[in-house]
């Protein structure tokens, strides 16, 4: 049996999930055609958006990074501004790839444990220099969760053009993508909506989707051309990974049984919960307050105790068939452990279970 | 039962391929980064080079395009001159993406039945302006084989970087990357290697991998960055397509258990002349003259007749259970058929045998 990932992904999926790659398909063939256009017009639902109302769905080859860098490059012009709101790793990487395309950009960056200031965000729009904003829906560094419906107000009423990375959000934790006046939301194959890696994709509101045509700098991260090729005859411009597009699609299948995102989102708090209260009455403490605490990824402080290492407790808990995230913050001594994937309540207190045993074994 | 696919990929892999899939695995946990490790130096070995000899692999996410264009972005400085041979869709594909990042390249453009000019190439070399050159091996919009031997010579002699594209021939067309002085090579996962597809991979030169640092201008196709990434400490900067990796190492595997390079170059070539031997006895003409000709795709003029429509033809075909790649040449009225993936002379014959009842029932 494969050890339960308990990290931001790739994730532990179902075997049906796993079983939809058993299958080779012709990537120009109709029946691949047809699973494509379902995959996109059920992330539409999912996002309670349609065609009817306005909205695209974009399927980028490569990992959730490959979707934003596509986004980033393609959307915002030479002559615009992005202000990139900042609370983490995540978003400093928003403002590498702004920096490596040389696109005008400025940022507010805030400490990994609070969220943007929407006064703040408010003064820099007031100037009128920006015209595109965007800002992580849970920044996986840390887990927080950041209030886009509040950005999305600012955003709508100082006209500019809002980007929302919901890598590890989009699925499991609802959202409205017309009424948080989303212009591009970004996800990704392998996180909440439980397939495995290999493609991103982008929802995006299709004027403003039209107005870059021809502004990417790259061949293979062009949004509009890779929405255009997908239009114009359901298929893609370049290879995709049809193995992981049918585990996708099956997944989504299974998301819909499961009840849709609702019904995760209670899943995966149920995870978060019993994980929480497990680890309190360990004695480990919670790096982030629990109002800004999403119910994704839980982040604790290193026990402040000599026998705690980190390396050890992670290879220990890996060898008892648990992975947990092998990383900390970039700034605080934290570890992290996730809770979504296909992981229940029973996985959650089967790794409270060996935590204490390692917890136990390691003297801490 | 799937269908087969007698395409250029994706391909019709084996199941036990597919199976390998099964598995969820973190991505940068221990037991994946070996299956890296094990891919990239068995990659080299394909190409009879190794990293004693100063040679790496580098993965990127993506289809076979997204490694082409991170190598053409990532190593041609601004300050440099790409010569581009093109003698088909793919050749054009490079120089499109050397356009859109502004680097500086000229094209020397021959008919897509004919292999580029080797005194031709010397004559734009001798000028001394160019620093890379950059070749498809066999270009899958006809068939055809490239002699990157001969073109390697010429860049060895005048001091260019050499690229190749071997998309659509690594693995199952034999190449001393070291004897033909190819500085890059690329492929990808999901073609003559049978794994599915996900990602590409780059075999460089390391002393010309090690100039690009710094010089490309995205942060996901950066080249230099992504090997870095992987030579730290075996991980990905990006999530990798864990399934598609685990496939392919499993593909390498059974490559290895077939007999290696030679040996798949035989199996594809029986494949190749037991249609070619059918389809003269049906009627349909080559488009490739004999000495050109590679053994991966083969290229057929339409018959000259009122009864022949390509799109029932190939609708036909399919409901058969048999998928011809469903485009045509650039220029000429052609279609094509792979003889790639994991296909045997049985399998090839029983297309024939549709291939010759859909003639029957057309009329043609």
């Amino acid at each position: 049996m494969d050890k339960l990932l308990f990290t931001p992904g790739p994730l532990t999926t179902s075997m049906t999930v796993k079983e939809a790659m058993l299958h080779d398909l012709g990537s120009r063939d109709l029946s691949f055609i047809k699973a494509v256009r379902e995959i996109r017009k059920e992330l539409l639902a999912l996002g309670h958006v349609s065609q009817d109302t306005g909205y695209e769905t974009v399927i980028m080859q490569g990992s959730g990074t490959f979707g934003v860098e596509s986004v980033i490059s393609s959307v915002v012009p030479e002559s615009g501004k992005l202000l990139v709101l900042i609370n983490g790793a995540y978003g400093e990487r928003i403002a590498k790839i702004a920096s490596v395309h040389k696109i005008p950009y400025h940022t507010l960056v805030c400490d990994e444990d609070q969220t943007p200031d929407p006064q703040e965000t408010e003064e820099l729009l007031t100037d009128g220099s920006f015209t595109h904003m965007v800002i992580v829906h849970c920044e996986t560094t840390s887990g927080i969760f950041n209030p886009i419906d509040a950005f999305g107000e600012l955003a709508e009423k100082y006209g500019v053009t809002y980007i929302v990375d919901s890598m590890s959000a989009f699925g499991a934790v609802p959202v409205d993508i017309a009424a948080c006046h989303i212009d591009f939301l970004v996800s990704s194959s392998n996180k909440c909506i439980e397939g495995v890696p290999g493609f991103s994709f982008v929802i995006a509101q299709r004027d403003s989707l039209i107005k870059c045509k021809d502004q990417a700098d790259t061949l293979v991260l062009d949004l509009y051309a890779q929405w255009i090729g997908l239009e114009n005859d359901g298929q893609f411009r370049f290879t995709p990974p049809t193995h992981a597009l049918l585990a996708f699609r099956q997944a989504l299948r299974e998301l819909a049984e499961e009840g849709g995102v609702s019904a995760r989102a209670d899943r995966y708090r149920g995870n978060f919960n019993t994980l929480a209260e497990g680890m309190s009455v360990l004695g480990f403490k919670e790096y982030l307050s629990r109002d800004k605490q999403g119910y994704i990824i839980n982040s604790y402080h290193y026990p402040e105790h000599a026998a705690f290492d980190f390396k050890a407790f992670y290879n220990k808990l890996n060898d008892r068939g648990f992975i947990i995230y092998p990383g900390k913050l970039t700034k605080a001594n934290c570890f992290r452990v996730g809770n979504i994937g296909r992981l229940y309540t029973k996985d959650v207190q089967a790794l409270l279970q060996a935590i204490t045993e390692v917890k136990s074994e390691m003297g801490f």
